[in-house]
């Protein structure tokens, strides 16, 4: 090998081997070892976090006198941090509030993007608690170079999605961050950024010399809301109120940070439940692609789309033929049809029927894929009713500064 | 020498040694090189500005009919970029806006603080031109490591100084960043952060990896007010307003990042006026020092301080006794009082025989310091009447964002 040939781009090859011999999560990627699937149990270990085990799905169950949620006894939530310390002030008879959030970068939303809403909004049922909304136009804006005007407009329209997950308008709090950065909200992006060096962002994120300087002042941002002081016509006086953010895992980073920071500010640090992902159709390697309109099916998909996708592109586990199919059975473990039934059947016993019988081979894929097209189209036809209805008035509403008086009823 | 004494203790004295044969001037440190004064001829070729020469000084006479300010005259502000694209533009009969601003780090000002104030109603007076001033108390939270609380009170006495300086309240909005940052001026700070690396910022303000990220968040704080579209209360509809900043050349730093910037968001790139630093009494080694109380003349020294400290401290030119004195004469190029007075006495006439009588050995120190105290210590009793009109409801007006109607006329 020639000095021409060699040398810097050779190492740098060398480095994204290295690079893909690992799984990679964090806010802006989500890759599995090459090949393989994410491994959920060493994400756990390397992000310090606790596994969300029966006993707390357990608690859920008694503390808020109704079933769990179908993404927790699925274990679709699956870690946490500090969830038992919620729990316990909620038995004491505190409060507590549930802070997620989006970051808007496409018009559409997939039916991934849907599951930590339809579980928030199961939360603040259960619990009777309010939630602020974070909708985080300026990170898209800057990690996707989208203008501040096309981040503002997206920001709204993913806004009608949230609302038509059916949150409670009288506990819950909307904000965009370009509509909202201000005030004490900007007081503590400045107490967090005063304890947080340079260094210790580039070990959390991963930052380079190369990045933008907006991405360096962004997680303040993200770890803000995390504070109740954050939102005075909200909070005012309520400086002590505990904070539950559900959200998927790889924005575990972001909260990291905000739980190192929170007692050198005089906060509590935020307590956290986190989802996998949710796969795209292709296979379980990975978070569903929004750049890849075939990865997902989208809220905005015909009946006739989702049927398609369904498939055309869902990963089967079912045998090549027919009579292989009737002799082997499926391998549950990698059919993505299967995973998004455990996603969204709610019926425990007709899934463990499918799986049994698809497993057994008395079932094909193409049966299972059926009963799948049929439970989407349904899920879809109902979000899109539901999004029809949402009006602009609506989203200024929910967007408003405002107190919301009963929040804890 | 052993390996233990050795080693990276060394290496750092060295680096600091090197650091001293140069003269370092950032918006934190401004120190000559090692018992040497400012060379500000070498500071406008280091920074890329341009020298503000009589013609310019002429121009601004021509175009204002009034005579230029003393500060003019005798090249307190020294340095500029691109102010003839302002006279340009203003001959044009097009009108511009000022921005200037104060980091508020204690509670009493000393006289080089009021340098770029009294500069600024000048300009303001003249040109009849809006005026933006900016606290940037979150600055001070972050690098004086000062409670946002603190902070902020400290940037609202800071504000009764300011505007004891004779703002006309018509054409002026104060604001601190904390009360302030949000809208689009947090828009604008996004549209900045993303145009610079923190490779970039490094070659800039020379940060570290052990520099806190408030620290890399704030350029973009202090970039913002140069555009218009910052406040939209006074400059809605007028995105092409050009900027003119009035500024202690350490502060140029923020603002050739800002102006690199600019064209690449769709602004004019703001332009500047840089003054040379008012000198510490004991000599012309860097700027005067908030955290030495005896290095300065405060606008809350009573006239005893004032006389005790000019007579003990400010650094004399003078021989060591009369006769020598009477002998040699004085060496102006060294000595404070005629420094002060180059700032502060506007008779040309009284300031030329002064220098002339006293560098020829027939004045004494002792008068010159006694023609000083004088002067400063009506400056302070004027400036002091002026603050104690300053009422809490005037800085609310100041502050209150809010249309300024006829700021052109």
């Amino acid at each position: 090998m020639s000095a021409k040939d060699g040398g810097v781009e050779e190492e740098q090859q060398q480095e994204q081997e290295q690079v893909q011999e690992e799984q990679v999560v964090n806010p802006w990627e989500v890759s599995a070892k090459q090949g393989g699937k994410i491994d959920y149990d060493k994400l756990i270990d390397q992000f310090g976090c606790q596994r969300l085990d029966k006993s707390i799905v357990d608690r859920v169950h008694r503390l808020t006198s109704r079933p769990p949620h179908i993404f927790l006894r699925r274990g679709v939530f699956f870690a946490h941090r500090d969830l038992n310390e919620i729990l316990d002030a909620y038995e004491r008879g505190e409060k507590f509030y549930l802070y997620t959030g989006r970051g808007a970068s496409s018009e559409a939303l997939h039916v991934g993007h849907l599951v930590p809403f339809m579980f928030t909004k199961y939360l603040q049922d259960a619990f009777k608690v309010p939630l602020v909304i974070q909708l985080t136009d300026d990170e898209k804006c800057m990690w996707k170079n989208l203008s501040v005007e096309e981040s503002k407009r997206l920001a709204r329209e993913n806004a009608k999605d949230i609302i038509a997950c059916g949150f409670d308008i009288s506990k819950t709090f909307i904000f965009s961050d370009f509509n909202y950065v201000g005030g004490t909200f900007y007081e503590n992006m400045v107490r967090i950024n005063k304890c947080v060096t340079y260094n210790k962002a580039v070990g959390i994120f991963g930052f380079t010399g190369e990045d933008h300087i907006g991405k360096i002042s962004f997680p303040a941002v993200q770890a803000a809301p995390s504070f109740p002081s954050s939102f005075p016509h909200l909070f005012s006086g309520k400086h002590n109120l505990r904070c539950l953010i559900p959200c998927a895992i790889d924005q575990d980073p972001y909260f990291r940070m905000t739980r190192d920071v929170a007692p050198r500010i005089g906060f509590h640090k935020p307590a956290l439940i986190e989802s996998s992902f949710f796969p795209a159709l292709q296979g379980e390697t990975g978070k569903m692609s929004a750049s890849d309109p075939n990865s997902a099916i989208y809220v905005t998909d015909s009946s006739k789309d989702i049927k398609n996708k369904i498939n055309k592109y869902a990963f089967s586990g079912g045998q090549d033929s027919i009579e292989n199919q009737r002799k082997y059975g499926a391998n549950l473990e990698v059919d993505i049809p299967i995973k998004y039934l455990g996603f969204f059947l709610e019926d425990d016993a007709e899934l463990d029927y499918i799986r049994k019988e698809y497993g057994a081979g008395r079932m094909l894929t193409g049966e299972v894929k059926m009963r799948l097209i049929e439970l989407l189209t349904e899920l879809v036809e109902r979000h899109r009713r539901a999004r029809a209805a949402v009006t602009d008035e609506m989203v200024d509403a929910f967007m408003a500064v405002r107190p919301l008086p009963n929040m804890f009823a």
